[in-house]
This record gives C-alpha cells, structure tokens and sequence, in this order.
C-alpha cells in the first residue's frame, strides 16, 4: 500500500494484519477494507475483543493451557479425572480435543517439540513440570498425543524416557486410517500401520 | 471452540476473527492463538492500530476513497490532473491502480455494480456524484476502470448512457492478453479481443 494514498494508519493496520496467520499482502489489504467497511460491526469490537484478550489471558501454571485465570478451568474443574493427563503440542491441539469431547481427564501443553536444529532443546519445553505432576499422587497415567511427525515422535520417545522414572503407565495415540479416510489418498506408513493394528469385525 | 474450555474472551476473540475475509473457524483460531502467542508484539498493537483507524477513518466526500481528511490526499493533491477521472468499483481497486502508479488524474470510487437481484440499484451507487463531477469544467475525460465481469461491465454501460448527457470524453481500460500470461491459460473472449485490437509491431 503505498503511503501516499492514505496516511500511515491505513498502511500501519494493513502490516500488521499481514502477520496473522494465513493473511498475506493481499488478503491483509482485502481485510483492512472489510475491516473499515465494518467499522462499527466488526473493527471496533474486534479492537476490544483483543485489547481485553492482551489484558486478561494468562497460561495456566500447572498445565500451559491459556485462560483467564491460572490455574485454568479444565485444571480446577473437579469433575475431571485427575489420574490421566494428555499431554499435547499446543494450546491448538488441546481445543481440537476438547471440541471432539474425547480427554476426560487434565492436559499437559508442552510447548512444541524437540528441535535441537532451531536450538529447541528439553529446558525450552514444560517438560520438566509434566514429570514433577507424573510423580502426583493421583496421576496413574500420561497419554503422549504428540502430532503424529518425526519431531512430534522422537520428541514422544523422549519423554517416555524421561517418565521411566515415575510410575506412571504411558500410552500414545492409535495410527490407523482416518475415518471417513480413502485408503487412495493415505502414505504407506499409515496403511502398514492400520493392517498391523487391524481389529476383529 | 468449546466456551467452557477458555472462557467467553476467547471464544468472543475468535469468532470476530472469523469474520475477516479470507479466515474460516479453523484459521480464526490459529489466528487467535498467534495473536495470544504474540501479545505485546502484535496482539496489542493491532488493536490500536483498529482503534485509532475506526476513530479517524472517514469517507472522501468528493471521490469516495478512504481517507484520515475529506477530500481525501488524491482530490487535495494540487500536481494531479484534475481533467481526468478515473472510475472504479471499490477502494481496493483504486489502491491497486495507485500501486501501480498508472493515474495522474483523479478517482471517483462508485461502490459496488449494479445489481438488479441484489437489490443494488443507481441509487446505491456514487453515480449522481460522478454526473456532478463531470458536468464540472475541468473534467475532460472519464475512464470507465470497472472490472471485466459482466455485472461491471453491464454497469460500464448504465453509466456511460448517464454520461451522455455532459461533454466528457468516456474512454475504458483496453482488453488483451496480461503481461506474463500465457495464452494456453486464457479464455475465448480474451483471446479475441486481444487479436481484434491487435497492434503493429
């Protein structure tokens, strides 16, 4: 956007909305003028909505979940199953599975993975606070449901090293084919995987 | 995103997002969880760079380009041909036109097309204003620049009829094949009118 245009707002608003996710030049230009085009609709409250969100939001200090409060809502939510605990790569995954309703139990966000290529080492992750919750009482088992990539897997077998010392049983996700998957469409890895895990009909 | 997870900030953060062009729920959410990520860095400033731009923002009352002034920087700019008027559908199209640094005249932002089932009639459109500024001594030519779709070229037409009645030369982009496009990915009606209007080398 040339600046000669419009003034520096307009350019301002347009650079910094071209470092969301998924906006590029373009789509930032298209959503700057949506944006102004829906001033009183969409810009002013969606301007509150994040200054707010800036003030409030907190991680939660037992788990990494974000809330407005620490610890967060599924970590003092009582009716939760205090001996599981999921542990995931993001605060992305751990909404994936609550939307599917599927985690009865607490989480555990690790912060992403192991990465010594981009100086992403153990002390660069909340790994040190899953083992000192996986020697709590309560805790019988972790479920490591890291992204099914090479560093969310060595990553996984890390930690499972790591948690050799605590008690706990130590469970990963299932590989098999999607549901709603076309065989067509999968890599080999997963085919061989879903046939070594075959189930009885 | 299930409210009961994060609190009703989030949820509230998230489907504002989503109303940006270009963003659904799934990338709403990245997009959210980048801006937390991001406070200071991003989430903060964005919010206000929307304040400040919903708060100074206006309408040029002369051409219909955003603007912090009306009229706006282009209609104030003493060194612009002011014998020119160049027509287009919306303000992105005027910035594109700018980008491209291809108009020493003025603009005239009409709004939108035409368009009957829509309900978009002349009267929503900047037409009685462009009639004035053309029927305005300076103004020796308008440069229909509406998209090659069919609504704004059924609106091209409306619109120079309504022109008829002032002096002013009614000129329209040319159509041809794109610099740097290739012919096997172009349609009939391009291809024709680039051969009919052929020039000598």
């Amino acid at each position: 956007m040339s600046r000669n245009v419009t003034g520096p707002e307009i350019a301002e608003l347009i650079q910094l909305l071209s470092k969301l996710p998924g906006l590029g030049p373009r789509s930032a230009r298209r959503a700057a003028l949506h944006l102004i085009r829906k001033k009183d609709q969409l810009m002013k409250p969606l301007a509150n909505a994040m200054s707010v969100a800036a003030d409030i939001i907190v991680e939660c200090g037992n788990c990494g979940n974000i809330d407005t409060l620490s610890p967060c809502m599924i970590c003092r939510d009582e009716k939760r199953d205090k001996s599981l605990i999921c542990l995931v790569e993001t605060v992305g995954d751990l909404w994936a599975l609550e939307r599917a309703e599927v985690i009865k139990g607490q989480y555990h966000v690790l912060g992403g993975t192991l990465s010594p290529l981009d100086g992403i080492g153990p002390d660069d992750l909340n790994i040190n606070t899953l083992i000192e919750r996986a020697k709590g009482e309560e805790v019988s088992e972790v479920l490591i449901a890291l992204n099914a990539t090479v560093e969310g897997q060595s990553t996984a077998h890390y930690i499972t090293d790591m948690l050799e010392e605590t008690d706990v049983k130590i469970s990963r996700l299932a590989h098999g084919v999607p549901v709603g998957g076309e065989l067509d469409y999968l890599d080999e890895g997963t085919l061989a995987a879903a046939i070594k895990s075959r189930k009885e009909m």
